[in-house]
């Protein structure tokens, strides 16, 4: 038994026996935070896994299914947050999965620094415009645009909350890879790994993943290009595995 | 006519009318220098190119074909700048296409400073080993090795050459692609298009396109992902492209 508010709904997760509540007009997971949750590396039987930025929960529902550990998810949005609770509860999850409601910017204080095995973020994408220009739904400003954090305090934060040798996983958009490489290197996360998504053979990159690892040591990987449709429109392999397991 | 020497011979420039100096056991070019040669963006009608670390000049010849500018390129061992220079002969381009034997450290002060539209660059790519282990020839370790020039050297001279808005073009490994962004930004040249190489869908990129422009403004994208075989081990039609002309 759930309640679901006004305009929600209770969808599956893609590819998992897991339901996520989700609302048009509040927030929905986008093809990004479902890449990000299989990119990442997770340590599998035990470990302490952080989600930052975590909308309705959807990462940190789907890194349930790949971890054994406890996973948190931090969001500033009280709405959000309240929903990410509700469908931790309908899934069955309290014991592993936990949410907290506040500024990602105060968790190295509340939590302590440095105790994540695991840190991810699908962060605002967008610099923050004038009022005018942005969203005129506030809850989605606040989740696409950089009102209440910008791409520096995701990894400077990612960096105190994230253990020596643990790993930090962003998913971002390609134009910003040049930040947040300089970010990166500058607050201690070495980039190791780097998988670029594009919507067709033939178009440019629209989707970055990008996983460092805390005092790493140099050495980065390109993994296979992600291709998500093929010339006619169908979805490649890789995509029909991504969404439907294999 | 031509002379050649040892173990050399005139091989045709894949796709093209000219024809090039290679040598087995001196120097042979790469799908590297063909992939960079179609990847910089060029001035078409005039300008002035310059390519460092030329090798035979296969960079050259090839760029001689998509612009009418004025192309230079130098090349620090003796044995191959005079392949280069007698290949240039031999295709009648010595109007256009200009060799010099030097080291290119000392080219901002001999050839003066940002006065070129155009830098492009397929520099050694491996960090400088113990002597014991390079290639024991040492035509092949001195255009492999960072014997004579490193990285930092190759985005240092190519920033002090270049115009205000002018271009550097690198070829390099996927590998090297946070040092390159980092001494790119260094000395001011704004990363702004790259391009990843995938010998096949599902492999790991191996080869990096990257292109900066000298005060360029932020804004990087990434190009399509150039794939060489398809999964039956026959060229793509990128592939079939590059190496066959339109």
């Amino acid at each position: 038994m759930v309640e679901l508010y006004d305009d929600e709904r209770l969808d599956y997760l893609l590819g998992e026996e897991l339901k996520i509540i989700q609302s048009p007009s509040v927030f929905s997971f986008s093809l990004d935070a479902v890449l990000l949750s299989k990119f990442t590396h997770v340590p599998i039987r035990k470990g302490k896994l952080i989600d930052l930025c975590t909308g309705n929960g959807v990462i940190p529902l789907f890194l349930s299914t790949r971890t054994n550990g406890e996973i948190m998810g931090i969001e500033i949005q009280e709405r959000l947050y309240e929903m990410a609770t509700r469908s931790v509860a309908f899934n069955k999850l309290e014991e592993r999965v936990s949410l907290l409601h506040g500024d990602i910017k105060d968790m190295p204080r509340i939590l302590g620094r440095h105790q994540f095995d695991v840190v991810t973020c699908n962060p605002p994408y967008f610099e923050s415009l004038p009022t005018s220009e942005k969203n005129p739904n506030e809850h989605y400003a606040i989740a696409r645009h950089e009102i209440k954090c910008n791409l520096e305090d995701v990894v400077r934060v990612s960096s105190q909350l994230v253990k020596q040798g643990g790993k930090v996983s962003l998913v971002h958009r390609p134009e910003r890879l040049l930040d947040i490489v300089m970010y990166m290197r500058e607050y201690g996360i070495e980039p190791k790994r780097i998988q670029l998504v594009y919507p067709k053979q033939g178009k440019e990159a629209n989707i970055l993943l990008i996983e460092g690892i805390r005092d790493g040591k140099k050495g980065l990987k390109i993994l296979p290009p992600f291709i998500v449709y093929r010339d006619d429109d169908t979805y490649t392999a890789e995509m029909n595995e991504l969404i439907y397991g294999k």
